[in-house]
């Protein structure tokens, strides 16, 4: 059975690293088949529209999503986020948005002294509750008087399975420690929930090392003592936070990969790079598409290619060991270049 | 007239560190009368108190507090946070969080190829509003339909006066240089009042060049490219986080100092470290007090002490770079050490 794959090349430098991410996907696992959507800034600025239902019903069709980046300084802020990005991820239930943090040899961390071993975690951010929801109201806007509330929605269920997916990972890995993200002494409600369903849901896994940060700590940490993380779980708005910070200390957002997952499979997933669309290096082919092929890698490995997911990764790293320093990118070769290593 | 300044050791090194910054509080200013409180986990575990009202009127009645640290291991989550901390910061209307962040001479950063001058920015994180106010609640807590809030309220009032005071504070530096983070495009309500009210009151300082960054990439900012920044404001939350990005970048949470301020003098503003209690160095001697000292400077600098102040921080900035890289710390020598510049 072949797979239909739906890509969303967006604007700005989406579609030329989403094209280096189709090239390296065509030649590690051929017969895919792909479709195109036109979705982002342009078409918001041509029609008005940002995600109609009958394309989100034709999305829900495909057995994953590819998307590269979405966005233009004229969009009113919020507007794509929480009309395609977010929806997405919420009609789809993509409670598992998955970033791992890996420095590669040959890639430089602005840490000192931080060598490749050293930064190698994953963080699960949950992707579905919390802030993200869009709940809250504006009071008497524009006034003196003016109120703005947001509100932070997190479920007992919610909560549990995408901390029972965080205790999986970890399990599968050699180190075995997972680490629960909160702020358990200011947000009491939202974080007892999650301290006290971090701690059963651990008996299923008495093989897992656990531990807790509060997320000011835990963003302290990821700079002086990357070492310490292996799996790390945490709520939506602090793993939108963190992982920019892991992307930062891992040589940068150009790499920083993502998997907007739903482990039960009743809606596609959908695979995305951490940067966004980059209009200042827009069509020069410059943009650097790793983190894309990256996050084809983490596409494969969810369709259950698994040999395909670590071909494309064990080639991203030679490529990148094998870069001259200094050397600017050329998105298109980056793209020839992991193909040729994966056929 | 003379100073009349509360003292709240508290728990772990607090009370260490506290002494420090008191024995070079004395040596730059002397005839401070000074009177101790004991709040925090060791008379929570002895009486269950937290903050009896009439400890919160006699605090009151002082010019300024000086806090070391609260808490320890067996205090629940949130008990001396929401009970004494924030109580306090709430109550004493401490709208301005002031965390100056600076990379001494002879401190290293775990940042590769940072120097002195790269780092030296501050930030105004609010206080009083946000997901701090303890809004939220719990519906049918611990069964499988539990659902947990955190609500974070914001208003027009609460916003202003920040932005204006940070306006204020970057238009009185070299660079004038002046950033709000927020999360805009996911928190439009909130998002929106801010930044709506970053750009009026903007008016009035058109000296301030501006720029505005999300949460996210402020922080992978404060990492990749520390030198872009002057002052900062941001919202409670927001500034907690990149507070200890802050910090971990100008060479730790040892020397990062606060100042929980209340412009208006209405009430007494607070000072404290941003570490906390650190039981398992407590009693050694050998906590670094710095960070408080630090805070006595901004102590002495909201009091008006302006060039007790400068005096203070030149000192720190002193001792930090006559330091022989590797001697561990001896909590009471800094102080003398520092104590005797400032003499
Ligand atoms: C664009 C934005 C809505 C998004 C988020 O906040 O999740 C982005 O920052 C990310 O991390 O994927
Ligand atoms: C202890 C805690 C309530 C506090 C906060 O979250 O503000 C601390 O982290 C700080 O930064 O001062």
């Amino acid at each position: 059975m072949s797979t239909n794959l739906a890509v969303i090349g967006g604007d700005g430098i989406g579609p030329e690293v989403v094209a280096e991410g189709l090239k390296v996907l065509g030649a590690v696992l051929p017969g895919v088949s792909t479709t195109d959507y036109d979705l982002g800034a342009r078409r918001y600025h041509a029609t008005g529209e940002v995600l109609p239902d009958s394309v989100q019903d034709e999305l829900a069709g495909h057995d994953a999503i590819l998307l590269g980046a979405v966005g233009d300084p004229g969009v009113p802020p919020g507007v794509l986020e929480r009309g395609l990005l977010l929806k997405l991820r919420f009609a789809f239930d993509h409670f598992v948005n998955l970033r791992p943090a890996r420095l590669y040899p040959g890639v430089s961390s602005p840490l000192n002294g931080v060598k490749p071993g050293d930064i190698d975690f994953v963080v699960v951010r949950e992707g579905t509750e919390g802030l993200y929801v869009g709940a809250g109201g504006v009071l008497a806007k524009g006034t003196p008087r003016e109120v703005a509330t947001e509100e932070s929605l997190n479920s007992r269920s919610g909560v549990e399975r995408v901390i029972r997916d965080a205790y999986a990972r970890a399990a599968a890995r050699p180190r075995r420690k997972l680490t629960l993200v909160h702020k358990n002494n200011v947000l009491v409600n939202a974080g007892n929930l999650w301290a006290r369903t971090f701690a059963e849901v651990g008996k299923e896994f008495p093989d897992v090392a656990t531990d807790y940060l509060h997320v000011d700590a835990a963003s302290m940490f990821f700079i002086t003592q990357p070492q310490r993380f292996d799996v790390v779980v945490t709520d939506n708005l602090f793993g939108d936070i963190l992982t920019d910070i892991a992307a930062a200390i891992s040589g940068g957002i150009g790499l920083a990969a993502s998997g907007n997952i739903n482990p039960t499979k009743a809606f596609p997933s959908m695979f995305e790079p951490v940067h966004g669309s980059a209009p200042d290096i827009a069509g020069q082919g410059i943009a650097d598409p790793t983190a894309t092929i990256l996050s084809v890698a983490l596409l494969l490995q969810h369709l259950g290619h698994t040999e395909a997911a670590e071909k494309v990764e064990n080639a991203v790293a030679d490529d990148l060991a094998a870069r001259e320093p200094g050397v600017p990118v050329r998105t298109a070769e980056v793209g020839d270049r992991i193909a040729s290593r994966v056929s």
